[in-house]
């Protein structure tokens, strides 16, 4: 944490600060220059360090180290690596598909869908039973008889599962289906469901909030971290902008931050961000070029007839098209499918 | 719901989207114009003909009734008011001061912090108990003894009490002491907590979450109107954008612009919104010039050593200068304290 | 300027550091701690500076001063006045209200409002005779001529102008008409209009850019005030957020940051940021409530007739109830009309 | 044009409005819903009928048609092809690289950093002769000094020469020189400016403003097709968003958004978007992935000692190994270098 105070500041006020900080036990160095006063305080940041930006003296108050630990590079240089099902990794060398519709809507639409995907090269299916909606009046999934489909189809495809839950309740139930857990936008900051995740033995999908800073998402994953779970997986998924030709605004530099702060894996989900199926091919390729240590897409065997975000789910055939470009661009990145 | 289609659409791509609409239930009417055709459907959105976007005819998909009912002054023209504990009643005619502590953190604390707001003019008493904290490693908020400790306050200086729920396990304990139960900025979008408030009988308030836009403000709401709880009170706190001389936005504009779409009250927060003390009192005047029906504000007896939120917390001195000046701003707009 | 450094950097690295420091002539203090080695650096912040964060032992450059100084308070801890014509004067005890169409339509068109906004107690007339237009299709101002009514509105009502010049072309011509030019915020970093405006004697009032942070606005100033021209008024005007209720989203926060930060009178256009005439008279009084100096406010005799923002401007009868309203407002704040 | 009318409206207040719609020429369909009425505007929109938003009986207004002409693909269904120097084509089969320093500082600087660019791939020289700068205490470019030695370097490595142009004084010496002139994001929609370029024969970059949308962007772009010029080359560089890991967001999705609404070839500028050297190389490979034209990087031979943007130009060796990289990511998407 660095201090910056007023130039005016007299002697007993900057004596004053340095008391302060030593009495958290941290020590202050103090820098004088002639329009600021700096005291870069060493050791830990404490909230009563932070609470001293009221002294008159205070200007300003300048966090210094990341506040998250084990989510950083620091605490654990290489990239991590996470099982997801028998047989699929993510953070390695080969980059993850994960598509599926939406919501399960009917067995017919997943099986379909699930077939699909995997011939194409996809080796996790998504697809949500419980879905967060922001209106109470949509279409709130098919829930448990979801859960049933999506264990059929892992049966049925060798797919790994990767499915939301909304709250606490619904983990444990989501947690018996899911090969991975998905945490979505709404909820990155739902800590007591963070705190449940962190207690699990599952991988978990933390998806980046619609308005949250790359240290926030790290922030969150650490609450996950913390309570002993390490499988965690981040997704890019768009953030809110003024922007209104797309849903939301793709943040791929979010990709490369990530890889330079965290040993965690990362992987985009171009169908969210966008809100419209002719954008997701490009923005997949671009996030692979990018960095990202997968994808996640919407498909749907009849996009139009979807329950939900049908706008911008891929058809069955345009997914596979683009499972077929996306090889070749994971191999301009030295990298492979 | 208005389906704009390319103007190269044929004969046959109309009367598909017409076919599709109808069979939904609703009624489509068709205007062609020389760049676009128009077709305006009569009736509910339904997700189906949002899905209708996916079709190559169709260029653009326009919403146009507002998403939330029983939220809308269409549903209820009057003025909402909510009674929170014996005596305050918010959306009246007089302006509420709710004030208090970021978090509860000793008797003494609390107590001397009560005891000056209630003299002060306050009738409400703010102060977390449970805490949701960007980091893991944050104070985390006394909890139990928290609310115990509120409790008293509210017996000891006839206060109610606001205090927040973070999660559905929690929302009961504080509902025993709570008067208003508050979900915050983080868990405006968390649904299941949003359907439990719905079924709670106790007055809830509702902050905007960061990048909330008003119509999802008030789908948030909706979900707990729509559990047969009417009692909710909206509050902006400030919306996430590029400005980093202050914490968030305060959007004041929202408040005029929720007068004129719901009957639900609304007060302002400019504690959280701004971040720093010293912007705390000219905007807490600017939310009641702006038509709020009372505000939300930190106060602390030693700010710059509480252990949350100190930079922003008026000192109890400060809030009582304030509350006097906001009685004159109250009555140029022909209200009062 | 605050260097920090990796906490693995070596003795070697540390040194080339400061020697880079010191070989710009300022001085480096460095502080070490377990995990970031702090430099803070005496003296002006130097581009060469700023580019040593592309060394690899270098991980983050905070900037500590402000970049302006003839804005600062700092350099002049008074607020600053500025006359406009013979007879009003921004930045005192009295809040001044500036009053007029969006554009400058017809001699009839002008005269009426310009007679309205008189009655009613407005001392500044706005319009735009040159008019920047998103789309050049749009109607552009009547120019020259428009000039002239407003020359000629003045004489009639005494009234100060205060119109819009685009370029330094059309400067000249303006500033021979206008008691005072406005900057528009598409135009906050036009670099070489702005220059021309410091060489100008007389007032600016320079809107914020739409995605300007604060510090760069009062930069834009600064290039103003470094020309000779000390008579400068900011003017908020709403920012791009991703809310979509209003057309931009005021940040009446800005009034009093900027008040702490800077000596130059502050004005608020509540029509432009809102787009919605509806929510001009409560966002009017939101801005004196919390310290602005004036209002800019649009009004036309006919506004669903207006040639250009009639959705946002007042009647004349609407003006009048807002000028009424406006005195208690200011009266509440220890100012007067 | 849509205007939707409130329910209660009665028939007077809509025929009201369909004889203003119809005053100016157009038609009006109306639908009678039973929450909303629409009427349906058929041709122009005009700026008189946005203005019926102010009768009480109007909701809202939606505009349906792209406000731009010239830029639509509506218009010129191909894609467009921008020939820049005597060799270099934008918007063909093959990718262009724009390189060079932010800022022209001298002989040796600029002959160095083109001779390495040119031998790693790149096309186009890009240099500012001319530098707006946020503070007007910055350095301000070597102004015509600066184009004397970009044209001494387009001699001496037959490279075609992009650089910026400030104002329409300067508009006609950076013409001589460049081979492509850039308007920079901040005069995006400096309007004078932008007319001026319609009036020249010779290619523009128009880079995005910071907060502009896509929208916006192609009505800047059809001032200059409307004057005259349609060698319009688009230049993504990044918007401004609450993310402050990167200076601002490069909004990628853009490229495909851009491709389906225009004609005009579409380049990114990965270096100003992200502000961080580290994060230059993926987000190109990025933007070639995302179906871009070309991209431009900022490279200096010694970045740590550059007069600006040091902390975002590349070194000669890692432009070289970045053009390398982004071959076979042009033909992992059907291009080439």
């Amino acid at each position: 944490m660095i201090l910056i105070l007023r130039s005016d500041a007299n002697e007993e006020e900057v004596a004053e600060v340095v008391r302060r900080v030593e009495a958290e036990g941290l020590e202050a160095h103090v820098s004088r220059g002639e329009e600021r006063i700096v005291v870069s305080v060493i050791g830990n940041d404490t909230e009563p360090v932070f609470a001293l930006a009221h002294l008159p003296q205070v200007e300003q108050v300048v966090p210094v180290k990341h506040p998250y630990k084990l989510a950083s590079r620091d605490f654990h240089p290489e990239d991590s690596q996470v099982r997801v099902g028998p047989h699929v990794v993510v953070g390695g060398q080969r980059v993850v598909l994960m598509a599926g519709p939406c919501a399960v809507e009917s067995e017919e639409q997943l099986m379909t869908t699930a077939a699909a995907v995997a011939r194409a090269g996809a080796t996790v299916l998504r697809g949500g039973a419980y879905k967060p909606r922001t209106s109470p009046y949509s279409f709130q999934g098919l829930g448990q008889r979801g859960l049933e489909l999506l264990d059929q189809a892992r049966r049925e495809f060798g797919l790994a599962i990767v499915t939301e839950a909304l709250d606490e309740e619904g983990l444990e139930a989501v947690a018996e289906v899911a090969d991975m857990v998905q945490i979505g936008a709404r909820n990155m900051q739902n800590f007591s469901l963070l705190r449940a995740c962190g207690r699990l033995r599952k991988p978990i999908l933390l998806k980046r909030g619609m308005s949250a800073t790359i240290d926030e998402w790290l922030l969150a994953a650490e609450y996950i971290l913390a309570g002993g779970n390490f499988q965690v997986v981040l997704c890019e998924r768009g953030i809110r902008t003024f922007e209104t030709r797309t849903r939301n605004t793709l943040d791929l530099s979010a990709v490369p931050v990530l890889k330079y702060f965290t040993h965690l894996p990362v992987v985009v989900d171009p169908s969210h961000a966008t809100g419209a199926w002719q954008l997701v091919a490009p923005m997949a390729r671009a996030g692979i070029a990018a960095g990202a240590d997968g994808i996640l897409v919407e498909v749907h065997p009849n996009p139009s007839e979807a329950l939900s975000d049908g706008r911008q789910s891929l058809t069955l055939s345009d997914f596979a098209a683009l499972a077929r470009s996306l090889g070749a661009v994971a191999e301009a990145v030295g990298r492979s499918l």
